[in-house]
């Protein structure tokens, strides 16, 4: 198997509603990563495309096609995978391989969503869909009373009193917030206080909006090149050293305690073992916190802090630039946004920029070496992760 | 790269809407794949499915991950793929990549498609998302009218009377319905005439009835392996010795003629060139028949009969059994039937199937030896080609 290094990165502003297509959106990203990658778009030899709304927010399926056709990428292979957020995930970890093993040189991974556009209500209840249809859609419950059972649980595992974990969950949307206003592609930049989160509307007992991440709009690609390609192209290559992915299916397969995630626990392991490294080796990490109680459960999940003491690690600045490992220094989805099908190459472009030292003053982790990508789709379907590390 | 067999294939009964949901339909696939393969769920390491519009039918998007937990493949990383009917055959062929690349030993790959549930009106509306969102659905035209279209230029280009080249249209479509009375699998078992296709109603001129094939419910599944497991699996592996893809956009793409097809050609010249073989060493095709029209242009495309003259080798038998090259002896999507996302994934049954020499009488290409795949997802969206080689 060949080294695998990411040669250029780009994404858009993440946003709310905005008027460019699915199919524009992506040319923004995957021509800016193409010129940043000091390639043509002729230069291209495969396309791999997350997007999970497309039908339903512009009536377009299999946008890939049109999307890689209208930057002038013509009569290449290209794919559309949908895994709910890890979409764009699965994407650059299958294009990973196609490079990896030798059948193509440069690859274009990424991801593109108008999840903003929807709205806020059809977005939620469209996307309820891609929770089970058998357990838990009928039932009636979204993905944000998914998450707010899982703090409940959560604190009820830990004898932590829920007033406590509510404080905990703020001061982790805080910290997102605070990385956002540094982030001029962030959708959602302000400055908020624990106090706005817990005086934020209800959204889900506990989670108040300020714990919830907004729908955005947005796309995201990354270019893909094995070692000698990548070092003709640039005298930065950020390689990915280790690539997981596990699907635990609906939620309840987690057997008696739900929030630990085997998806997630099996996924990073994965790619620790590939990247022969651990969780203390690695400087700074985009995790999914499509919820502040999400990003406690995902810290844990990687082994970053032990079980039911991550919100304790948030409260110390143990997650923080210059703590133990640097969470979502991009704003994460809270701030950064959730163009969900693109979400995922957005966790690459941030890693790899961090990595570049390419990011503005105020979120850049100096000296990082090694990043770690966590995408979560739907509430324990699928979790993808990927760790990549500076090549020079 | 290592060399990758089919170990073991299933396919339920296409048919029309039936009860079974989703996953249910791709539990009876998988688990009857994986059975056929002498082993057990427990050993699969990954899952590749085609599904196209789960989301529409029942309301489960990201069905991979339900569909794999459900069969007892626990917390293997499994993707869903969408490019319109092509959706399965990207499947297959990105499994092949994983299984020759040395990454996996065992992959599950195939496709579910519950289409016939939504009804013939509200699934072709359904299904226009999956062409160009910006020149073609916009103009009220649905697939039936793309490929009408096309006839018409065909008919134009090659000088045929549209009167004789809807006499050959037909006889395509009862050679198809002449073997899947033979196919206990089919969707569409009856014996149809030409003088029954050119009595059946207008569909959108010149295409009736019977030259367009059905929405249908149905699953798909085959199980790969590398070489040296294969031989320890089954004593008739058969080797997927060719793969390849092309995605050429919206159809105005083509250029001044647009039923030639960029993407087959090059797809299918990209299959022939890895597998080593051309047009003239294979002995059997399930090509991509959505319209009688298509399969004209499909075996023009991969290089069968010249340009133009399709029609008249289907006159002569030479798609027959027991001409040049054996078509669609499954029935094709015309009997069939099409799952949309599970098409291709049956194209490749069939093809297993046949290698084997394990179909029904009345439809065994007696002696073949080299078979191959053809799919198109879309209008000229999207092309995948596999080629496959008994291996005993």
């Amino acid at each position: 198997m060949r080294k695998v290094a990411v040669v250029g990165v780009a994404q858009t502003k993440f946003s709310g509603s905005q008027e460019k297509t699915e199919v524009e959106l992506f040319a923004e990203a995957a021509t800016e990563a193409i010129q940043a990658s000091n390639l043509k778009p002729k230069d291209i030899q495969a396309a791999f495309v997350g997007n999970v709304l497309g039908d339903f927010s512009e009536g377009q399926g299999t946008v890939q096609a049109f999307a890689v056709e209208n930057i002038g990428c013509f009569n290449i292979p290209t794919n559309r995978y949908e895994g709910a957020c890890a979409s764009a995930s699965m994407a650059v970890r299958d294009a990973f391989m196609w490079v990896a093993s030798g059948f193509y040189d440069i690859v274009l991974a990424g991801g593109v969503e108008r999840a903003a556009t929807m709205g806020t209500a059809l977005a939620t209840r469209t996307f309820a869909m891609f929770s089970d249809s058998r357990y838990e859609f009928p039932s009636g419950i979204t993905f944000p009373g998914v998450f707010a059972m899982l703090a409940h649980l959560y604190a009820a595992k830990y004898n932590i009193p829920i007033k406590k974990l509510k404080e905990q969950m703020a001061i982790v949307s805080v910290q997102s917030y605070k990385y956002g206003m540094h982030n001029p592609r962030a959708h959602l930049r302000k400055e908020v206080k624990v106090e706005d989160v817990l005086k934020s509307f209800m959204v889900a007992t506990p989670l108040q909006l300020h714990d919830c991440c907004p729908f955005s709009d947005g796309a995201a690609a990354v270019i893909l090149a094995p070692e000698d390609v990548a070092k003709k192209l640039t005298n930065k290559p950020v390689y990915i050293i280790g690539a997981g992915q596990a699907s635990s299916g609906p939620l309840v397969s987690q057997g008696d305690y739900l929030p630990r995630i085997k998806a997630r626990e099996l996924s990073s392991k994965r790619a620790y073992d590939m990247a022969g490294v651990g969780p203390k080796d690695i400087n700074l990490c985009e995790l999914h916190d499509c919820f502040s109680i999400a990003s406690i459960l995902a810290a844990e999940g990687m082994g970053f802090f032990e079980f039911g003491k991550a919100g304790e690690a948030w409260e110390k600045g143990e997650a923080a630039i210059g703590g133990k490992v640097a969470i979502n220094p991009s704003g994460g989805l809270k701030s950064k946004g959730h163009p969900i099908g693109a979400t995922g190459a957005g966790q690459v472009y941030e890693i790899v920029k961090q990595l570049r030292g390419e990011v503005e003053p105020g979120r850049l982790v100096e000296g990082a070496k090694i990043g770690m990508t966590d995408t979560l789709g739907g509430d324990a379907t699928t979790v993808v992760n990927m760790i990549l590390r500076k090549g020079w």
